[in-house]
């Protein structure tokens, strides 16, 4: 039996730098048309000649003109209609992190005064520049994300023209706020899909399933698996794969995110199968983003997955996937 | 400013045995009178001959007769009165963990049919040997002691007689269910009152806070706290110190146990004054103890703290504390 999927992509994606981003970049290509990159960099992508810059570097990275880097800058509510329109044409989302959340986001946000916000999201409503958000409070690491569902209300509520991406959601909080605003909108990673706060510190501690935000409880993944199985309109698939060396996971403190861009497909086509869910595949990994960021153009590219076992390799470079050394049901056919 | 101590106890204590019992053991008998030493070895303490021989393998690796280690055994349901009173002089206490639940628990019990261990208990009732519980079902992580409290309830009024220890509380559940039953006790461990999940898993994720059961809620470090500074006559300090190497902790797969032995006191001291509570420490980290455990002889030490600097060591041995390499504001005086 073989699977096809047209034109898969991955709505959430950090590729890092230099020679990080020369290892991921191509592991994403392979599988992918094209994703969201996340512009947490360090410093993080704010202006235009840093965004064309990364542009390319990712480009060339990958070697290849069969994928698009859609590109993003980190959210500053100093951004002007004047600023975001002389880029509009490179970029395709802002992503917002409030200060501190995770990886890399030390200058996010520290409010959400809507007085403050409210030319930079005006001028990204008027632009149709959707706004992708790491929505977690600072409060204690399980409510985090279920306390910042207020903060989404009162943006899309302020904001209706506004796409809202309600990034990575864990929670059911997140799933039944998706129905409440016709301008929220949500990705789900592999991951979450997958595993709970079990996995990750129910039996042995996994340094290499620890990311952010946290997985949480068996519920709550089966919220997310009933609209990703589903292919709900309003969520799209993003893997917010995070490479980072082994020596940073399996520390004394180990950095959050897991590794998932070279198993993606494989491990969401036998997972999907395993649901009965096949037929929805198509619209969770690429139509649903496609009808959502209707600003997105994607190259033609047939992914076929065959029932072969696929052993994934420990290491990609310094950085350790999820399910290293084990052997999954699903391969792509080259 | 000096402080105190008379004769401390810590009522949960892991030595293991060989290298590590020789580097960890001497870090207990410096800062307490005797200790309640867990049994599980590989293979588990069962029989007299195992418990006798551990006595003396811990007696050597401290080395000065000014410590005492109160043994138990691994919990066996076909455990008979008449083995364990050909046992009694030697026994302290009888450790049940649910099987699999934690380190070196495989040969542990499989479910609570009060039938099946009526002969034992029962023999413990009139023997005046206490039960202590490793209470966790196998169910979701932030769930499984709140679960447990049920076969405690179950335990407790089948065998009105026996005294139960709920070791290493972490939940509020665990402390209000100290009051409903007379022959319920706890033990409360150090770290148990410092943190909560965010410490572990709410920043970076840290591999030498992960221990089980994992730390809990803000609300229920709460209502530990509130019992352990008011010395509440049914609890009692118990380190669960765990040494692990290194190398198992900064791992794919990271061993459960947080280390404290060497700075439980110093530590105990800082926050129990901070909280106002230092009248209080006595009797949580002794006093209690003596009372619950009627059966237990305690050698006479004093221990003296006094407010200087101590830098705590990177390592023991293989084995990193917690604080290792903080400066704590409270040092033992010898």
């Amino acid at each position: 039996m073989q699977i096809r999927l047209n034109s898969p992509l991955d709505m959430h994606l950090h590729l890092r730098d230099e020679d990080m981003l020369k290892v991921v970049a191509p592991l994403s290509s392979k599988s992918f048309s094209g994703a969201i990159i996340m512009p947490n960099l360090v410093p993080p992508v704010t202006t235009k000649e840093e965004l064309i810059a990364y542009k390319n570097r990712i480009l060339e990275a990958i070697g290849d003109d069969n994928f698009t880097p859609y590109m993003t800058l980190f959210f500053k509510p100093t951004y002007t209609k004047e600023f975001l329109s002389s880029i509009r044409d490179e970029l395709t989302a802002i992503k917002l992190y409030p200060a501190g959340i995770t990886t890399n986001s030390e200058g996010g946000l520290s409010g959400f005064d809507i007085n403050e916000l409210r030319e930079t999201l005006t001028a990204m409503s008027e632009l149709n520049i959707p706004l992708c958000i790491h929505g977690e409070t600072n409060g204690f690491v399980m409510d985090r994300e279920a306390e910042f569902i207020s903060i989404y209300e009162k943006l899309a509520s302020n904001f209706p023209k506004l796409k809202i991406i309600m990034e990575h959601i864990t929670t059911k909080e997140s799933v039944e706020a998706l129905d409440k605003f016709d301008n929220l909108y949500a990705t789900i990673t592999l991951h979450h899909l997958l595993i709970t706060l079990d996995d990750v510190a129910g039996g042995m501690l996994e340094p290499h399933l620890f990311c952010k935000p946290i997985a949480k409880r068996p519920e709550d993944r089966e919220a997310l698996r009933e609209v990703a199985f589903s292919a709900h309109p309003k969520v799209m698939f993003g893997s917010d794969s995070a490479p980072h060396p082994q020596h940073t996971k399996e520390a004394t403190h180990c950095s959050a995110g897991v590794f998932t861009s070279p198993i993606a497909l494989q491990v969401l086509t036998e997972l999907f199968l395993e649901h009965s869910s096949l037929e929805k595949l198509q619209a969770f990994v690429s139509d649903n983003a496609q009808k959502i960021y209707s600003n997105i153009e994607v190259p033609k590219k047939v992914v076929i997955l065959e029932k072969k076992g696929f052993k994934v390799p420990m290491k990609y470079g310094e950085v350790v996937p999820m399910y290293a050394g084990e052997k999954l049901k699903y391969s792509i056919l080259f």
